[in-house]
C-alpha cells in the first residue's frame, strides 16, 4: 500500500483543488432556482469518476435531480463495492453568518469552509480520489460501482425507483457510505445506527386575510398564538412527545445495551461548551447519548407568520406556518408516524382556525450489523490508518436511503464516515478538516483491500 | 354652503387625480429603503397645502422623517382648527395578495385601492381639498393650521419634541383628525376613545449557532419550541393576559356604560362573515365590542425563526423572534406596561435560553369628551351631510399622538373619521370608497362652519 500512500502525498494539492471545483457549484436541491447548477454538478461528478479510472459513467435523468452512476469492473469474480454519496447540499441560509461565501471554498486553520465541504461533497469525493490512487498504482482489488445522487437533502424521492429499475446493474456485495461523523480523531468510530425521519409542514389559518391588530385584535383568533399553543403542547413537562401512538413501536434498550451505549467516550461538559452553557435539555430519564442516538425526537425546524421585516407593523395575520421534523428509531415507520402527526395536529386544532398538514419527505431508521465482513473490514482499515480500533456508535441523523438499499437490493451498508460533530453541517460555516479529507482518502483503499481479503476467507 | 358643494362637484376628477399622485409615492416609514420616497412625499404634501390656499407651508426636518406644517390665518380673533394627519404608510407585505400594485392606485367597484388610500393619505387629503373648496368660495370661517407627519406608523417618535418646540406656533382651539372609521355609511359614528399601544420585539436564543436537528435534536433546547411555550402562556384559558400587574389600572365600565357601548348597531353574524366562520374569539366575559373597544389586548404581529424557505432543512436554529403588541386602555401607561412585559418575559424564560426584549414604540389611550363644542360641531356636520346624528363609539386602534396633543398643547381632539371597518388598512388591498372620500370633503367645511358658530355662542 506504500505506493498508494506515496501517490496520495504527491497529489494533495490537486485533490484539494478538484474538490474546490465541486464545492463552487451551488447544487442546492431544495431550491428550484438552482436546478441548472445542480445539473451542472452531476456532470462534473460524472467527469471526475471517468478521470479517476471508471470504465463507464453516466448521468441518469430522474423525475427530479439526476443520479450519477459509474463503474469499473476489473474481474467479475472479485467482490463488488457499491459506493453511495450525494452531490446536493443544504440551503446555506442564514447567509449573513458565513465568514466566507458558502460557495467560495476557503481554507482557514486547516479547515475547508464551504457548504457541502463535509456533507457530502468532501466525503463523497474522498472515494473518487481513493479510486484514482488505487487505479494509478494498480492496487484495485475489488470491482467498484458508484451511485452519487442529487436529492439526499430533500429525502431522495427518486432513488427508490432508480434502484428498483436497475437491480441487475447495481448488483454488489456491500454498500459503502461516508456521510456520517466520528467521535473525534483520537476516538475514531463507526456509526451502526441511523434514525429515520418524518418531515412535516403545517399551515394554520385564522381570519381569511391580514387584519389591523388594533381594530380586530382581541376579538378574532390569531393564528400565531394558536400555532404557538399547538406547538407548546407537542412535548409534555418531561419532554415526552404527546402524539397519540408515537411511542407504540419504540423498544427501550435493555440495561446492557444502555451501558454499552453510554460507555462511549463522551464529555458532557465539553458538549455543553459547544453551544452555550445551560442549553442542554431533553427527554427526562435519558442521557444525552440516548436522546440523540436511540430515542425519537420532534424538532421545530422553522416558523413564520405575520410581519417579519424591519420595524413595527400592527397586523393580525391570516396565516402562520411551521416546519416540524421527527427523528425515528427502529420499528417506527415514517409513513405511519406522518399519519399520526397529521391526525394529532388536526385533533388539537381549536375551531377558531383551520390547519393544513403536508409531508415533505421521510425515511426509515436503520441498524447495521457489527459482525459482518464489511464492518470488520472497516474496523481494520481504520485501525491501519488511525492506529486504534474504532468504537461502534449510534448516530442521530438520518440517511433514509440506507433502509432502501436493504429492501430493494438486499444489501447491507457500512457507514464509514470521517466528519466531526463540530463540522457545522446544515449550519453556517460548514467545514471539513483538511486532515480528515486526506485521512479518508488514505483509509478507503485499506477498506477495499481488507474487504477483498476477508471475503475470500 | 351651496357654492362650496358646487365647487366640489365640479372638481371631483381633479380631487381624485391629485390624491392618486400622493398614493403613488411609497412613503413607507418603517423601511429605511424608502427614505427618499418618504421625503418626496412630504414635499408633495407641502406643495398641495400651498396650492389649496395656505399662506405658509414648510417641511420641518426632524431626527426621523420630516413633518409638514402649514397655516392660513384669516383673522386672529377667529377660532383656529389644527388639522393633524400623516403621509406615511404601513409596509405593503405580503405583496403577492394585492390584486393591483399597492402604489398603483386603481378604482374598482367605486373603491380606490392603494396602500394609504384610507390610512391616512385619503383621509388626510380630504382636509386639503376641503380647505381648497372653502378658500375658492370664500367660505373659510376659521383659521387653519396643519401638522402632517411622516412617522405615525412607527409610533411618532419625533412629533412630541416638535410639539414641545413649537407650542406658540401651534396654538389652536381644537385638533381635528380623520384617521378612524365609521360603523357604516348608514350608521355614521364618531370615535370617542382610542386604545394605547406598547409594541415589543423578542429574541430567544438557544444554541449559539444553527445545529443539525438530527445530530443535536432532542438534546439541545430549540428556541422555536421554547418561544412557542412562552407565547402560549401569555393568555390563560379564558384569554386573560397573564402578565403580572397588566390589569392593575384597568377600570371596568359600569353597567350603564356597558349597555350604551353594546347598544351601537353591530351585527355579530355579519362580523363573523367578514373573516371565516368560527373565527371570532376573545376574552371570556366580554362582548366583541367590549373586546375591541374597552379591553386591553395582546397580539402576535409576527414570528420567525429557523428555515422558512422552500422545501425542507433539518436545522435546529439558534434563534427565534416575535413581534408582540399590546393595546392599552385609559389609565394603563405604555412605558409601565412595556416594563411589566419585559420583566414577565424574562421571568418565564427557562434557563435553556436567553431572551432579549426591545421596545418598538408606544402611546397612551385617550377618551375624548362628547359634550364639547368641537364634538357638537362634528355631530352637526355629519348630520348635515349624512342626514342622521352620528353614534359615539370606542375604537380599538391607537393614534398615540392624541394623548400628546393634550399633554403638550393642552388641546382636545375630535376624531372625525370616514373610513370603514372593511377598508383593509394595514392589509393587502387597502381601499377607500370614492363616495367616502367625497363625503369627507363635503363634511369638513360644515365642521368649520359649526365650530365657528358654536365657539361664538
Amino acid at each position: 500500500m506504500d505506493n498508494c500512500s506515496k501517490y496520495q502525498n504527491e497529489h494533495q494539492e490537486k485533490f484539494l483543488n478538484e474538490l474546490f471545483e465541486l464545492l463552487r457549484i451551488p447544487s442546492i436541491s431544495a431550491d428550484s432556482t438552482y436546478n441548472d447548477d445542480t445539473a451542472r454538478c452531476a456532470e462534473a461528478v460524472k467527469e471526475s469518476l471517468l478521470k479517476a479510472g471508471c470504465d463507464h459513467a453516466e448521468v441518469c435523468q430522474t423525475a427530479g435531480h439526476p443520479i450519477v452512476y459509474a463503474e469499473k469492473i476489473i474481474d467479475p469474480s472479485l467482490p463488488t463495492i457499491l459506493t453511495y454519496g450525494h452531490y446536493d447540499v443544504q440551503p446555506p441560509d442564514p447567509l449573513g453568518l458565513w465568514l466566507s461565501g458558502p460557495f467560495e471554498p476557503t481554507i482557514r486553520d486547516g479547515k475547508i469552509f464551504a457548504r457541502g465541504a463535509c456533507d457530502d461533497k468532501g466525503q463523497m469525493f474522498m472515494h473518487v480520489k481513493a479510486l484514482e490512487s488505487m487505479n494509478e498504482t494498480n492496487l484495485l482489488q475489488c470491482n467498484v460501482k458508484f451511485i452519487i445522487e442529487g436529492e439526499e437533502e430533500v429525502g431522495s424521492p427518486n432513488l427508490g425507483p432508480f434502484l428498483e429499475a436497475n437491480q441487475e446493474k447495481l448488483k454488489a456485495d456491500i454498500v459503502l457510505v461516508s456521510d456520517t461523523s466520528m467521535i473525534s480523531m483520537e476516538h475514531p468510530s463507526i456509526e451502526t445506527g441511523l434514525r429515520g425521519l418524518a418531515y412535516m409542514e403545517v399551515e394554520v389559518t385564522g381570519p381569511n386575510r391580514d387584519l389591523h391588530s388594533g381594530v380586530y385584535g382581541g376579538a378574532v383568533a390569531n393564528p400565531i398564538t394558536i400555532l404557538s399553543k399547538m406547538i407548546a403542547s407537542l412535548h409534555d413537562e418531561n419532554n415526552h412527545i404527546t402524539i397519540e401512538g408515537f411511542y407504540d413501536n419504540v423498544t427501550d434498550l435493555d440495561q446492557a445495551e444502555r451501558e454499552a451505549l453510554n460507555s462511549a467516550p463522551f464529555d458532557l461538559d465539553e458538549y455543553k461548551k459547544r453551544f452555550r452553557d445551560k442549553n442542554v435539555w431533553g427527554e427526562k430519564g435519558y442521557t444525552t447519548l440516548e436522546r440523540t442516538g436511540v430515542r425519537p425526537t420532534l424538532e421545530l425546524n422553522g416558523i413564520w407568520g405575520g410581519y417579519i421585516g424591519e420595524g413595527a407593523k400592527t397586523v393580525l395575520p391570516s396565516k402562520a406556518f411551521a416546519k416540524i421534523s421527527m427523528r425515528l428509531v427502529p420499528n417506527q415507520n415514517s409513513n405511519e408516524i406522518s399519519k399520526l402527526f397529521t391526525a394529532h395536529f388536526n385533533k388539537i386544532a381549536p375551531d377558531y382556525v383551520t390547519v393544513k398538514v403536508t409531508e415533505h419527505h421521510g425515511g426509515e431508521a436503520v441498524v447495521t450489523p457489527t459482525n459482518s465482513v464489511a464492518y470488520k473490514a472497516a474496523e481494520k482499515a481504520i485501525e491501519a490508518t488511525f492506529g486504534k480500533k474504532p468504537i461502534p456508535t449510534r448516530g442521530g441523523g438520518s440517511i433514509p436511503i440506507i433502509a432502501l438499499f436493504e429492501k430493494t437490493l438486499g444489501l447491507k451498508t457500512v457507514l464509514m464516515g470521517f466528519g466531526l460533530d463540530n463540522d457545522n453541517i446544515h449550519s453556517p460555516n460548514e467545514k471539513y478538516d483538511v486532515v480528515n479529507y486526506f485521512k479518508g482518502i488514505e483509509t478507503i483503499p485499506y477498506f477495499h483491500k481488507y474487504f477483498a481479503e476477508l471475503s475470500k476467507s
